[in-house]
């Protein structure tokens, strides 16, 4: 008698034969050993959540508007989140749109989905970096994009390449569907993409009739340096669209994240999002409306700037202590975000060490995860928001070990 | 100089460029005008939200596990809540089933979402009911499926005719995905499905080689009659998968819904859940379960059923003493659930009749809002849960005033 796992090979869509589980969470559930210090997540440190503000805000939401809270609400979001937000890309950003350029998200994650639905076609191709935020080559390869890897470097994502990638498919009459950047402390490098570059992604967009996707989930912690403009309000054309999320400033429980695109594609954005989940929580949209009017958000993000640029610096010493440079070993300096990036001599491979970086009681995320093409095997990702300032140096007091018997 | 909306039509996928705006919302917004009674839409009724109790309930969350619930989780959902769920289904439908066959998502329409885009490749047949849920079409039609659609009569849908289409397709070589029904009290018609269709379905799934997707939003709002079994719980095979939702018998404000299937399947879902947006919301299922390990579930569905059972006989009564039915209109007696749907003259249309409908300051849906194929031209949905009883009986004389005007 049959079962149902005997039929699905004839039920499954194409889409879905080729989804993989995520590489990082198969890793992380290694690092739940007991004794194991994990620097390769990157939650946002729970310390920071503002627990003791919601419980007052929760209850005044109940109060004001408890019914309405509770019910479904428009696909596009809550308008006072939408006009809130509308406000702060103003101050913020020197964006000068309006509340039709904006839709709200079960995440950013989800962001990056609706954008995978709304461009791609099997075989599509579009431009992410080498490397980029996992996330994101999970949602476009779910809509068999065909990945086209451009290096980042520590100016961000090598523009001059891109600029071959475009006119080489141009010419074979094949349109890039979209460029997707990481441009402020990308996820996994920590590089910010010089101001040069981002000008000069815009003019491509223009010229070879593509769009750019600026994902910022960090943007807002910044340790050092001046803000960069972020692409969408250099451009007058509509070409630059851009994702944002309140999971690394306020925290990741609401599920709350924003698109900004010009309304000639907000249209379509709107009616995936309709088909993927009808709306946003109400709910968690009148709580972060709530925190937001009471004008806590600024100071919020000015206390996990600090909390974080401590454990950063300590990261940063660390390294420097324990780590031979001279031996080959490289790091970024990022001016923000949760993530360090460590470039092994040629000759190691980060991939083969995971294991023994374990058996040290201590855990990373390889590098090649990053890459879709699984190269990059002498990179691997450091997380600082999540351990503590004593994890962290612990942690990469045990990776230099591992590290100097290697060599 | 170009913009953004000139390229578009070169960016877009295939998929997006047949998406439409949801008729209902369209519909929606004109029942927005002053003193419109609307029997159009499908909200469950704010004054039975718990808001009370959540007051304290999230209090006690945040107090107890805040940091938790403010973190990302785990992509298949809360452990603890899928444990309630699982010993629910068990104690309530019989179903002998563990965690393994569990994920929660963002409300049920994100499970037909997933649902589409682990079977539906262009142009793959499945089968849904004429009429059938908006949201459903709108989620399969997202991935470009051939819907085939099979008659819902008062005994729910045909299955001799889906018998019929199974064999057409086979004898073609074509396999068609899945059988996509709402089995109690559907969404529109309000018909239950009656026990030996179910079982005729399922030998049908069996015989092949497809599967059914049960979609339960209302089956715990019954009025009247014995429930009758899920399909899911009667198979043995893993062909039956289900999906539920909290919005009906708690509040949609949380997005809380979650599928039931075999875990063959489950791995594949669970992988588009991750893509689609990480994980549901870990607030809002952190304060759902403690709501449910508090016990309040099953007096409050019993609470919502004693109200709706008063509205829904309000709806008869209204129909019984206004319609007259010996002109030839007909009307569902659902024994549970939130609509009613109404068959008017043959030579009446109910499409042409809205505007009429708004003038006199009610409202309702077109039937054929719920037929993919546009028929059902003759019918429409009223919906008796958001109303209140005045507005109710208010509503269904001034349809009956404009039914007469039109005989």
């Amino acid at each position: 008698m049959k079962k149902v796992a005997d039929i699905l090979p004839g039920l499954l869509s194409n889409n879905s034969k080729i989804l993989r589980r995520s590489e990082i969470r198969e890793i992380l559930k290694l690092t739940r050993k007991p004794g194991v210090i994990s620097l390769a997540g990157g939650l946002p440190y729970p310390g920071l959540f503002p627990v003791e503000e919601l419980k007052d805000i929760v209850a005044t939401v109940l109060d004001r508007e408890g019914e309405q809270a509770l019910q479904y609400g428009p696909t596009e979001g809550d308008p006072r989140l939408i006009d809130f937000l509308v406000q702060w890309m103003r101050e913020h950003e020197g964006a000068d749109i309006d509340h039709n350029y904006f839709l709200i998200c079960s995440g950013a994650q989800q962001a990056l989905d609706l954008i995978g639905r709304v461009f791609i076609d099997p075989g599509d191709p579009i431009i992410v970096g080498l490397p980029t935020y996992l996330g994101a080559i999970q949602a476009f390869r779910g809509y068999r994009a065909n990945l086209i890897g451009v290096p980042v470097d520590k100016q961000g994502m090598d523009v001059e390449r891109v600029e071959e990638v475009l006119k080489e498919y141009s010419d074979k009459g094949l349109k890039v569907k979209f460029i997707y950047i990481v441009p402020d402390f990308q996820n996994p490098s920590g590089v910010t993409m010089s101001l040069e570059r981002r000008e000069k992604l815009l003019e491509l967009c223009y010229e070879y009739d593509t769009v750019t996707i600026d994902d910022s989930p960090y943007r807002d912690l910044r340790y050092e340096g001046e803000p960069l403009p972020m692409v969408g309000p250099m451009d007058k054309r509509g070409y630059a669209f851009s994702v944002h999320t309140f999971s690394k400033i306020f925290s990741p429980g609401p599920r709350l994240g924003w698109i900004v695109a010009n309304p000639a594609i907000m249209d379509k954005l709107v009616m995936a999002k309709q088909t993927a989940d009808l709306c946003t929580s109400s709910f968690t949209q009148a709580i972060m409306f709530e925190f937001l009017d009471r004008g806590l958000l600024k100071p919020h993000i000015d206390k996990a700037v600090e909390h974080y640029r401590k454990k950063q610096k300590a990261m940063l010493e660390a390294l420097d202590k324990y780590i031979p440079k001279d031996a080959g070993f490289d790091w970024t300096h990022p001016e923000g975000g949760v993530f360090l990036w460590v470039c092994l001599p040629e000759h190691m491979d980060a991939d083969i060490l995971f294991p023994k970086a374990v058996e040290k009681k201590v855990a990373y995320v390889m590098g090649s995860a990053f890459h879709f093409d699984r190269s990059g095997t002498n990179t691997l990702r450091l997380n600082f928001s999540f351990p503590s300032k004593e994890q962290i140096v612990e942690g990469i007091k045990r990776l230099a070990d591992l590290f100097k018997e290697e060599l």
